[in-house]
């Protein structure tokens, strides 16, 4: 029963996925993937690296009448079919105090069925199917995931057609969700590492403000059926969603069938969506929530850049040098070389408004101090003096070489595609990623750390112990705010 | 930045599938998959479900002059290639004392690098190439994973080959990994269900019975460079050894390939593996880790059956009736009709030499007793009255139909292929899966319970707060040992 390293780690590696948000997918995949540094490998190796000529297979798109956009892309290997729907709806969209509701709709749409087809007897139908249905939301996207035989199609797409137009919200699975996530939330206060990434985009956007919400037992108790239908009729339009057959179907067939049931739904256009601004951190202030740890986690940053920043691909580069593997600037400095962290990474992110610039460590008590002035020395020495031309190269050539991991299933693929059409990307953003990418130097690496790196307007914020000398160091960055336990609970998480 | 729920329980979810070994891999994966129920769904739908006749893709095997069997299956969707290396050898191959040996062994061959190439050097060459490499071992297995373009296929066997022939095993890497790992060990003691999961398998098996136990900080800490070079020249060994290439990559060339890098390890048979025994738990035992929490956990079974059992195919349906999906009765009865867990699950587990049979819930407090109730009468009634016969059609249509779900992917056919492989598996047994199950009776059901499912010899493990009334009820089951949390750091986790 001995969980390897690996599998141990793979919870935490999938919290610092979750701390990207999905309007920055295709940045957050970025962040797993492999990236480059020190600029020996081809003297120490001898090797050129040519990078390789690849463009994304194909997605054929069509738009229904009633506006729905619909996305085909076979896939023979077996007789699966995979229906996914996009909405845009997440929890940016969740009403102030009602924090959970994006959520809370896509689970209960899921689980408590609808007005033909109640949750248990959804359960016995797919069940006896061997079929899978999900539905989850994120920060800016809800997706609702259908897998089944190809001759259970038909079916499935007009249970998600029922689903759609006429979700059944009971109380009883409202209850049974808001519950199971309450349980999840109070055990997010047990470990500091999760209560950082939860409070640090409250501290840095602002506590009201919907880019850094989270939810609570209080606004989750808040919620009831009536704002389940509300937001439905609100965001669940046609106008507003996106429906992709991916698998053992062909084309005709596909569109035959999404026609006569998604395609039936009303026709609407998608809401007016009031994306909030965000204002930028204007001096550094520092955070302390004192706990009796050996581990304590340091958080800093500030707002990230906008998704069509015209410095997004200098960025991406200097993502791979500060962060990008296990030879960047963070991991080699504070990890190989001083041993003084286990976890460190770092980010300038990408977001629809403005994305989340930070950097986190986890390491020991003692080793706080001297880790947190590391990284702040490395973010620095990037504003200061750009990368040597082979350090940059081998960024480059790692993240175009990396390209490819992006679409490695027919339904990645077919995902990547539905995010770059519903966030306005260019037509053309796909085609010319790799040679824009290629196109960096590594001066426009230093000018994209220098414009969205400020180390002299910092959030910084602790989770664990400070002592009186540490102390002392923080109040030179800015004033400290302590967050007690209590304050925690009661204003926070 | 609200995670959803179905996000944020994914991690738990993560932990159940832990729960099952890998040697059981085929039998846990169908623990995720969806199941039947309560026998009402042709009579409420109208439909009947048709199971699809679907026989799994095939996948060439040869085997090469020094004993390892190589695996090819072409998947020609984007340029990529994975080579998949699976080595018999896992945590019950652990010495006592060095619990933790496989883990850390796996992990420091990777983060290692070989006596050509050291780690950093690796890490450098692979992010260059925008290649992945991992390893992590299980109970039985260690897994090898290597992602790469086609172009970089030679390269990534060479480097491989090297790897498998003479890695480094450097201390630094050794004692990064393990105080890795040791960082994971003590989250572990604040999470109830952890504890449990890791504490469960020890109290059936007994404590020093490699199939129950679990590293801790003391046996990493035992663990030198010298044990990683003996594991490493014991177990990877050519004869042990099964290597795969999917992807972008045609027979023959991943053939030649293969054959001048990994088929020129030394010619080595597999070594003899002494899988330790398991006696059968003899009397009903309860066992206390006092903690104050709002939810308890329950914990409680004995050993399973092996993976050759004749009863198998009737313990596939029996565990769907009881714990397959949402309308099993387990979650039917404990969680839907009575709201006493939104965590519970079982199964009759299978494994190499016993598996583990495992029922568990988290609930509140308060209801503790009373969900234990219930769920040993759900299991009870199981051994005296066979499911009737909707419940049992209705299993066995959902199993039926989930198989293809194992399928799902290149690299989930191939890594099936050399688990059956590798555990003995008849030729036979996919092509007969299906029919086999159909085959099941309800009778047979009832006798797969009957004769594995002993309520009547149980460990019982609460981890949690157990008042004076509960632990009353708790001596009616057996006799009480308390375990403090310094009992548990000192001597078991």
């Amino acid at each position: 029963m001995l969980p390897g390293p690996a599998r141990l780690f793979r919870p935490a590696l999938y919290c610092v996925i979750l701390l990207l948000s999905l309007a920055a997918l295709i940045s957050a995949q970025e962040a797993d993937e492999p990236a480059p540094k020190t600029g020996t490998a081809e003297a120490r190796f001898g090797v050129t690296f040519e990078p390789v000529q690849f463009m994304p297979p194909p997605v054929h798109r069509s738009t229904f009448e009633n506006g729905i956009t619909f996305y085909h892309r076979p896939e023979r290997t077996i007789p699966l079919v995979t229906v996914l729907v996009g909405i845009r709806a997440g929890s940016v969209n969740d009403p102030p105090g009602k924090v959970g509701l994006a959520s809370l709709t896509a689970e209960v749409l899921r689980t408590g069925g609808s007005a033909a087809l109640d949750g248990d007897a959804l359960d016995v139908a797919l069940e006896s199917r061997g079929a899978q249905l999900s539905a989850e939301s994120d920060e800016e996207m809800t997706w609702i995931r259908l897998s089944v035989l190809p001759e259970d199609a038909e079916w499935g797409l007009g249970v998600l057609r029922d689903l759609l137009t006429a979700p059944a919200f009971p109380q009883p699975r409202l209850e049974e969700a808001a519950s199971r996530f309450a349980v999840a939330l109070r055990q997010r206060l047990d470990v500091p590492m999760n209560v950082a990434q939860a409070l640090f985009p409250q501290l840095v956007y602002g506590k009201g403000n919907p880019w850094g919400w989270t939810a609570t037992e209080a606004t989750l108790a808040a919620i009831t059926p009536a704002d389940l239908h509300a937001f439905h009729e609100r965001f669940y339009t046609a106008g507003n969603l996106r429906a992709a057959v991916i698998g053992d179907l062909d084309r005709e067939e596909a569109e035959r069938l999404m026609r006569s049931t998604l395609g039936q739904l009303p026709a609407e256009p998608a809401p007016e969506i009031d994306l909030p601004a965000v204002e930028p951190v204007q001096s550094s202030r520092v955070y302390i929530v004192p706990r009796d740890v050996t581990q304590n986690v340091i958080y800093f940053g500030h707002e990230g850049i906008g998704r069509f920043d015209e410095r997004k691909f200098a960025a991406k580069v200097l993502n791979s040098v500060l962060a990008g593997g296990f030879t960047s600037r963070l991991f080699k400095e504070v990890r190989s070389n001083r041993g003084l962290a286990y976890s460190v990474f770092g980010r300038l992110g990408e977001g629809t408004v403005a994305g989340l610039y930070f950097n986190v460590a986890m390491t020991r008590v003692e080793a706080t101090s001297e880790t947190l002035g590391l990284m702040l020395d490395i973010n620095e020495a990037l504003t200061q003096a750009p990368p040597s031309a082979e350090e940059t190269q081998l960024a480059i050539q790692s993240d175009v070489n990396a390209f490819v991991f992006f679409f490695d299933t027919s339904e990645q693929i077919v995902r990547q595609a539905m995010i770059l059409d519903e966030f306005g990307y260019p037509e053309d953003y796909l085609e010319t990623y790799v040679d824009r990418l290629k196109g960096v130097e590594s001066e426009q690496v230093r000018q994209a750390a220098a414009a969205n790196l400020h180390l002299d307007r910092l959030v910084v914020l602790i989770v664990g112990k400070v002592d009186e000398d540490f102390r002392r160091e923080l109040e030179r960055i800015g004033p400290i705010t302590e967050i007690s336990d209590e304050e925690l609970r009661a204003e926070w998480l």
